[in-house]
């Protein structure tokens, strides 16, 4: 198959366009104009966010071009999930060598599209040119109403909880470089990260968070930030923390210490909160699975409490 | 000064801070969190469009990180411009270098910054992290009930016109390439691109526009595209092309083609737009100074007229 400068930029985006679909009639101008139009945002309001993934320090060697197109992909969602906003568009810019495969390419794309998929929306535009290897994707969501879920809303006396499992995308990085493909489900969860979009918009809903944020650079990383941005504290108890089921198993054969890949690693995506604990009906009423790890304090910092222990908890570790 | 290594990506963000000043009370959720909320869209609608920049391609050895940071922005407020939306936000994302000066990559942030004031705008978030030396920049506008300006829209008989003057980035290149520093006119046009978002509102309220397009990469690019988006052709004088003022002396004395540089180089950032001429008083009635230039026909391709030669108009050589 050709490389991209044997093909070209502009066949490319024309190879490209049948792979990124159509799905919403909001896309009022989509991909092959100088910039998209979304509609449909009934209350005025649109929620944006940027991030880049790079060959280098995103894809190893195992990973495929779709599953890096995917967590270009991803990482954004994400971040419109902890706002609580309903995904309505990708934008992704791709600045590959000249070198590359053009079905490398398109791999990526179709990682990309398929990740849409998921959250239900679609690429409605973005650009192409000779890079270094760097995926930058832009999200757009829709709060639909909601109010955004921002950092800096924690206060004293509400309560902590995560969605979905800590520790496995960091165990499945470890299992990965190992070759221990045995612990097929960690090394999904590191391969495939899943924006939790459906359980962001639930947490908007239900009216009882006060903060939140993505869990991809770690719990640690996280817990410090609404700390800082709210000006709390909080006490997270290890024992409640709901650790992935392979990720002590990873950690011991590889000698890690289990709390520092359950705290200080990133990669999760799930979803940090903060809620008013008299508001707990509601978010049981949303349906949401979610685990209680602590609550917020009246100091100016996250601790780990472990029976008797009591530390500050560490920051991001990558 | 310390490196962008030894500074750390926190502590960096937190001196790019001051410098991305707010001016709109649009930005209800700017940077610091997961995402941007912009609020203000009355007609419930965005327009987003993503475009990256290089060091190794864009950045000249003759220009300073402020200028690049400026050019970053503005490539795609002009692809904002070419569809009639007002600025309402930018996005960036980083990638640059661990060794990089903490101050030149303040310099990058500070011309973002400097040409979201030129649109009335701000930085609403982004991104920085370790990479081989890329800026992407996400845009997003507002139509404010006005139509979106497509690239489809051009009808045989319609007029085809520009703002601004051409050649001007291309003779400024050159210009800046030999140091021949007295053509600073020309030099300047090169390094300050700017993005004509006045101009666009002004035309996408006229009514009169059947397509727009920026001349980013070359008038020849932009009169090829807007022909095969819309199934048109056109007949482009050349006697009637604005040519910028130093531009033949330019390119005389470096021995470049004239009609080569003015239409196959891209870079001026001026707007192309197609009008219906029933309607041409209320461009007049905008207020806006552009320049006709030729006519949509009923062909497939356009063509450069000038005098009794007629030929197939070239796509842009960058």
């Amino acid at each position: 198959m050709a490389t991209l400068k044997e093909v070209g930029e502009r066949a490319l985006i024309q190879h490209m366009r049948p792979i990124f679909r159509s799905r919403s009639d909001r896309t009022l101008v989509g991909p092959g104009d100088d910039a998209a139009v979304i509609g449909g945002l009934s209350d005025g309001k649109i929620v944006a966010t940027t991030d880049a993934v790079s060959v280098e320090r995103h894809k190893t060697a195992r990973m495929s071009w779709e599953r890096f197109g995917w967590t270009a992909a991803a990482v954004n969602f994400s971040d419109l999930a902890a706002m609580g906003a309903r995904p309505v568009g990708l934008l992704s810019s791709m600045c590959m060598p000249d070198g590359m495969e053009e079905g490398d390419l398109l791999d990526i794309a179709s990682g990309m599209d398929q990740c849409c998929e998921f959250c239900e929306t679609e690429v409605v535009g973005g650009d192409t040119k000779p890079g270094p290897g760097i995926v930058t994707a832009t999200a757009l969501g829709s709060l639909e109403g909601r109010a955004p879920m921002v950092r800096s809303g924690a206060r004293p006396g509400d309560i902590v909880a995560v969605t979905g499992r800590l520790g496995s995308a960091a165990a499945g990085f470890l299992a990965s470089e190992k070759g221990m493909d045995e612990y097929e489900d960690s090394i999904f969860s590191f391969m495939v990260p899943v924006p939790r979009w459906e359980e962001g918009i639930k947490l908007s809903a239900s009216g009882a968070v006060s903060s939140c944020m993505d869990l991809s650079d770690g719990l640690g990383n996280a817990c410090r930030t609404i700390c800082e941005r709210s000006h709390v504290g909080m006490d997270i108890e290890w024992e409640f923390l709901p650790v992935g089921e392979e990720v002590e198993e990873i950690c011991g054969l590889c000698r890690r210490d289990l709390k520092e890949t359950v705290v200080r690693w990133g990669g999760d995506y799930e979803l940090l909160f903060t809620f008013d604990k008299a508001k707990i009906q509601n978010l049981y009423d949303s349906g949401l699975a979610f685990s209680i790890i602590g609550v917020v304090t009246n100091e100016s910092s996250p601790h780990l409490c472990d029976g008797d222990q009591r530390s500050e908890m560490q920051d991001g570790l990558y």
